[in-house]
């Protein structure tokens, strides 16, 4: 219930959007303002929600935000971002919630927001793992991976499974789903360090560094002698391509994003479509949003997993609203190790 | 059983390749021998059977056997092309086929063949409909384009669906189990007659010809101005690129061949898989054979079809194996108007 009294403005820090982005974002297109103000007290009648953010997500699907809409506006509104995010309800006009509660959901790039699409929003009811967590493994990544890999991969014990972006957000965990489950899996990453995590840390069989690799085909059948039954894509481009080659009869290609194709002005090319009727391959874009009612299912599985310490969760954590703008950039150039996290406020 | 007598030496005529196919088949490419010889009884102590053959199928699979495959041979065998066909039983070791039947499977471009490999060979039941539909509707094609559709589509009633080569073997039948299905149904096809096909006699909603469309978007946009749920892909290339354009979310693409590409030295390259990603859209590849278990069912619900005139199959027939080369080419260049058979002998 919303309170009557506390109705104080107070200043909000906000990463807001400076210019539409063309190709890759950099980071003088968003600025940390302090000109903002909000109240902490829900507007009276309504169900919203105020919350304090705690944990913002650095993911690839933002550029969408950042890029111009199909509209006649040529500077974007001047308002925080919005994103995944960890929050503590501070005040709620919503009985789902209520003052106190720890939320993970889409929330502003800001200190404090209302709310009021609960559409996207979970109440967390586990506390006894990092907070920072429902963002990532027990957020929106670690349900893409486990549906990504368990619904749309069909996947059967001993399979052999590639993974692009294997250190990023959703990539370390699909592999280490993939490995529990009892599969044959590689990565490939952006560099040596990442690799050494993969293989070290992350339980994969094996792992390269694309960069070093000029030929990806022969990178592939290196590993893959025998051919990939499932790929779970995350980077596109020339990866795609070279990964249809390789394919079994009869694989699956899980499509969970691009990244090497949206900075582009134009994508790349696909020569190997036709790999798709040699070898009757399935390629299926997916998105989260489709699964959320397997979350809970999702929770009984990963939790006993984290809590037993089988599974591994990296994380690259940047201190404050005001490293932002470099922790979002740096996700389209590869330079976090892990999942990209930016803390808003320690509880 | 094999009969002991009858061990005389029969002439046989051949459909034979000539040369490795490179680009598109020539006719020259092929010959027809009437060199060839065939004893009309089975090997003693082997599981054979002879037949003779009476329709033959155009495909555009056959084209794999004239690429030149990756080993050393410059020539092709000097023996006959294989490929579907309807076939009378002359004498059988085999105890599943008698003298007398009627079969439909792999068997050769020639007038009488020795048969070995049974998988894909099946009894003819039902007679009481022309023999060359064995080739088409109630053969290969039409099991394709029962499978293609209601296994691999997954569709819904009212659901949007788009035919390329519409007018073809296979997409001909996927047109109009998918209007008895109850979706809107248009295909696209290479001539004003076969656009007239289309929707005059095959109950398609709508239909073009995409050689009088500079701008393959602007048509699809103007035939699904709410974009398509379903397509199902017989041509590849520009038309696969126009295709994901226009695909609705959650939309299905049932690959069943890409015969504008199987003549190409390099295929042409796809523009718009990015679309998979932003609109969940499913790209599949299928085979006949791994669906061949439902060839009973598919009967069952094809029959009755036939018999109450409610599918209309239309057929392009050829009158004996000297016209084999020539359909065959034509084929690719899409000359054949409905479903091209080659007669090779009257019952």
């Amino acid at each position: 219930m919303a309170s009557d009294g506390d109705d104080e403005q107070v200043s909000n820090k906000q990463v807001i959007l400076k210019n539409y982005v063309t190709g890759s974002p950099k980071e003088s297109d968003m600025y940390v303002s302090s000109n903002g103000t909000i109240k902490l007290n829900v507007p009276e009648g309504t169900n919203g929600v105020v919350v304090k953010n705690l944990y913002m997500s650095c993911d690839p699907y933002i550029l969408i935000q950042m890029k111009k809409p199909n509209t006649n506006s040529s500077k974007p509104p001047v308002s925080a971002l919005t994103g995944f995010g960890v929050a503590k309800v501070l005040d709620s006009g919503n009985p789902n919630f209520k003052k106190g509660d720890l939320v993970w959901g889409i929330t502003g790039w800001e200190e404090y927001s209302l709310i009021t699409d609960f559409q996207k929003m979970f109440k967390i009811q586990h506390t006894n793992v990092p907070l920072s967590y429902y963002t990532g493994i027990l957020g929106m990544p670690g349900l893409t991976a486990y549906c990504g890999f368990h619904e749309v991969c069909y996947p059967k014990k001993g399979e052999h499974v590639f993974i692009s972006a294997a250190s990023g957000a959703v990539g370390q965990l699909v592999g280490q789903f993939a490995k529990l489950f009892g599969c044959y899996v590689v990565g490939s990453a952006g560099s040596k360090e990442k690799v050494d995590l993969l293989k070290n840390k992350l339980t994969f069989d094996e792992a390269f560094n694309y960069k070093e690799e000029p030929d990806l085909d022969a990178a592939l059948k290196r590993y893959f002698p025998e051919g990939i039954d499932i790929y779970f894509e995350n980077v596109g481009g020339k990866m795609l391509d070279a990964v249809l080659l390789n394919m079994r009869v009869h694989g699956r290609v899980a499509v969970c994003g691009m990244i090497s194709q949206y900075n582009l002005e134009q994508p790349e090319v696909l020569h190997h479509i036709m790999s798709v009727v040699w070898k009757q391959i399935r390629i299926e874009g997916f998105l989260v949003f489709d699964y959320y009612h397997l979350y809970p299912k999702f929770l009984e599985f990963v939790l006993p997993y984290i809590k037993e310490g089988k599974i591994t969760y990296v994380e690259d954590i940047a201190e404050g609203l005001e490293s932002a703008p470099e922790a979002m950039v740096g996700l389209f150039s590869g330079r976090n190790v892990g999942k990209q996290v930016v803390v808003v406020a320690h509880e």
